[in-house]
């Protein structure tokens, strides 16, 4: 089986991504992680260009990684130094990587008018870079920089420049399309004519999306003879991102029969990608190929009906292979499989034709016709569910409740203020609290009335808030949907209400999240 | 130039992508904004499926749509029944479309294990649904659902199955890759199959993301002889989603020379990707190519110096060829010329080196860096920049508000009313109103209190209203965006507000709606 080498930028090309930053611990956690995947090389960072990167290789070393490599990224030699006066290359040295990754130019546009200095000046910096680093007993990876387009302007020079950093030792060769504007068909020409030109050597491609084609052009240059490929987990990076490595490598493993990760991993990716995202401090896609939560969601009726029937009908690979799994949206056009799919985590004797599946069904055309939509709000679906088979979930009552905004703010109180009156088991308790904004010193007063009969709550907490604004069309008379996640810190669950009125729909979103807290969760 | 036909299926496919619920006056205005980028197709809605499809389809006729043409959605007759029993196909055609889309099944194993008819049953069913169509005088776009599957189990089958749709007098065959699975060089075997049976049909693409190709498969069917791209603008659809028609269309008219839209409107691409993911209620990815926020955002350093020495040193296209604009994260330079684009607006001796423009793009990033988000708040946007130039804007000021939401409601009264008190020109007016939901009472209460100052008011009304929690992870306590338009039934604007607390967001973007009514409006 035809091994391919996973290149992994997160930590140096992905900082790059707008809105992206991340600190020493940040970079070792990401390394645990890519290293626990199995990708061969993480390139970490530019040690020449960045102090907390310096700091970063100290620590790093430390760390039991397994089966990857760390590297560490710089550029050729500045013009006119000699590599050792050069102080980015001596501290990429320093950085003390057994590879290090050195980029030059392959284009003479951007020789003559970014970098200054002459087509063979270049071409000498290339080569003396190299064997400088090779001298110092450093494995060297090059990464030709803007190869595509440089070929465009000069194929003979970009081949060049190229063949002269593995002439002077470089083990491989990573052909960049830096402006990620390349089509698949001239990635294909690329690495052919440098296999033409150095039949042994081990080629590489780092594609960028900027045309949405990065993983198009992965696959074509390991179609074409690459056997190492550079990207980021997530498709992190500069501008429209890398190669997502996560949506890349289960099609090379599961549909062209290529080994990227050890035996086993690739279970791994889904919720390591997760983990990535979540270091990013971004949220990964829910649409991203193989690893997103909605990659296997099925909300047309037709599409739920025949997965029941067959997987394959609408699937084109297992989730479970890249460690995912199928979701079933239940809303009006999803059908009477889907719902069945669903309450059998409740009983799982139900089936299509169960008479609850029916009044299910009914009950959510119903809710859903006043602008509810249970397919983000599992919670809230289950307890509907379980009100119609008659177990009870309801834990209080709101009696009562009066929440104020205020405007310019009294002394001494938040804007908005609440007041609540809660009735549990034939007992009332009244609470009061103040907080950013009427929902949260609503959740707030609640919270403090319910706590002496249900002390479970103080571990739970909420997470997340949205609103929605249903037929908008109507003004600030609009009805409403509120969805509020919860955790327990392990668990997340969301729940639901609709109104015209914001405060209302928070209220019955509030309320299902403790009821399924106290009745449900246990 | 060859002309590819457009065909945008927001509404049907992007409609069953988790989270995704239009309104009927979200389907019309998704219409307006699809006919105005300048789309030959928009499938619009499953009339069989849904009845509120079937009120939006009697609305859509009263829209001046301009060049597109709205299609409605369906399955071949059901098996047994015979075209005019099959109440699906009779609320097809109570759409009253010129051009109904019809999909049928191309796959052997669809067709036995999902339909449960024989593979002859299932070409007569083709025939004479589109037969049946053609006969009252409907133009018949034909879906061949699972066609690449199909056509890995059996592709003499899967090739027939289409025939027989052309045969009976469809116009446009489009082979759909429903799982999304399928590679380029797949996708081009089957157009190039199909060519060869059917030289005269018109053949269309319908990919799907699932392994990160849906643009790749569109281009390679574009190569091999389709004029037909289906897809969504902004990528919505089940699972991974559609081919996202904003990052394709660019490639084909500015790479490959196609003709996709009519003259002119490429530039306005940008924008309406916006306006339909806000109209879907979602964001459009900033990293989506061409069209994203951050597809020309340049953070490296050297990235940047090698754009001010030359544009094409890292970038793939002109960003102004898309309506999109290069940003420099590291420097202070960001967006000016945009922003000085839309000052000319309001003062046309603006240039991008006017000293307003620098203090406008300051206050922008001071404001943006808060939360807010001047994109879809042209009003606000507006308002801030005639500030900034010394203008008065300032109508009147909110003295002192109090906004309160009881449950129950007391007698007589909605669950909300809210008090305010306004000062115009040194004169304090109180006034007070009930209403639906505590930003609803706010605002009438605000209408009440300047009525007698400024009569004008009264033909203005909000038309919509939006919420946005803009960092959910600290849940109820989030900061919200708030949006409101406003119309006075010929021009509608929007304007902007942002606070930790809903009710002081919303003060804010009532404010500058009634500011931008009385100073820029006459």
């Amino acid at each position: 089986m035809q091994t391919i080498d996973i290149f992994d930028t997160t930590l140096r090309d992905g900082a790059q991504g707008r809105g992206i930053s991340f600190s020493l611990q940040d970079k070792l956690a990401v390394v645990r992680a890519l290293d626990e995947l199995g990708v061969r090389w993480i390139e970490a960072g530019n040690p020449g260009s960045n102090p907390k990167d310096a700091d970063f290789f100290r620590e790093v070393k430390k760390l039991p990684v397994e089966t990857a490599a760390v590297c560490a990224f710089g550029a050729t030699v500045k013009k006119g130094l000699k590599p050792r006066d050069d102080d980015a290359l001596q501290k990429l040295l320093s950085a003390e990587t057994e590879t290090v990754v050195i980029f030059g130019k392959s284009s003479i546009f951007h020789v003559k008018e970014i970098l200054g200095v002459s087509p063979e000046e270049n071409l000498a910096m290339i080569t003396e870079t190299v064997r400088y680093l090779r001298d110092k007993g450093r494995n060297v990876i090059y990464d030709a920089e803007h190869f595509f387009d440089g070929r465009r302007e000069n194929a003979e020079y970009a081949l060049a420049s190229v063949k002269a950093a593995l002439d002077a030792g470089a083990s491989t060769a990573a052909l960049c399309d830096t402006n990620g504007g390349t089509f698949p068909e001239d990635i294909s020409w690329g690495v052919t004519a440098l296999e033409a030109l150095c039949p042994d050597a081990k080629i590489g491609i780092h594609a960028h999306n900027d045309a949405g084609l990065a993983i198009a052009c992965s696959l074509a240059a390991v179609a074409a003879g690459c056997t190492h490929v550079q990207g980021t987990l997530t498709g992190l990076g500069e501008r429209c991102g890398n190669t997502a490595l996560a949506a890349l490598i289960p099609s090379l493993e599961l549909k062209l029969g290529y080994r990227c990760l050890p035996e086993g991993r690739l279970q791994k990716i889904r919720e390591i990608s997760r983990t990535v995202a979540e270091i990013a401090n971004t949220a990964l896609p829910e649409n991203t190929p193989y690893v997103g939560s909605a990659a296997f969601s099925h909300k047309a009726g037709m599409h739920a009906d025949g997965i029941l029937k067959a997987r394959a009908s609408f699937e084109h690979i297992d989730p479970l292979l890249v460690g995912n799994g199928r979701e079933f949206l239940v809303s009006e056009i999803g059908g009477r499989a889907a719902i069945a799919e669903r309450l059998r985590k409740l009983d799982k004797t139900i089936t299509k034709t169960s008479p609850l599946v029916e009044a299910v069904s009914k009950r959510l055309k119903e809710l859903e016709a006043d602008g509810s939509q249970f397919e983000g709000a599992d919670a809230s679906f289950e307890l509907l569910a379980l009100r119609e088979m008659g177990r009870a979930v309801s834990t209080f009552t709101i009696a009562a409740y009066r929440v104020t905004s205020e405007h310019p703010p009294a002394a001494a109180i938040e804007c908005s203020y609440a007041w609540v009156k809660v009735l549990v088991n034939g007992q009332y308790e009244i609470a009061g609290a103040e907080g950013d904004g009427p929902v949260n010193a609503l959740d707030l007063a609640l919270r403090r009335a319910l706590s002496s009969f249900y002390p479970a709550l103080a571990s739970v907490r909420l997470s997340d808030y949205k609103v929605r604004v249903i037929n908008g069309k109507d003004a600030t008379a609009a009805r409403v949907r509120v969805l509020i996640e919860s955790t327990d810190g392990r668990r997340t669950w969301t729940t639901l209400g609709v109104s015209s009125d914001i405060i209302d729909a928070s209220r019955f979103a509030l309320t299902d999240a403790i009821d399924y807290t106290l009745t449900v969760l246990p």
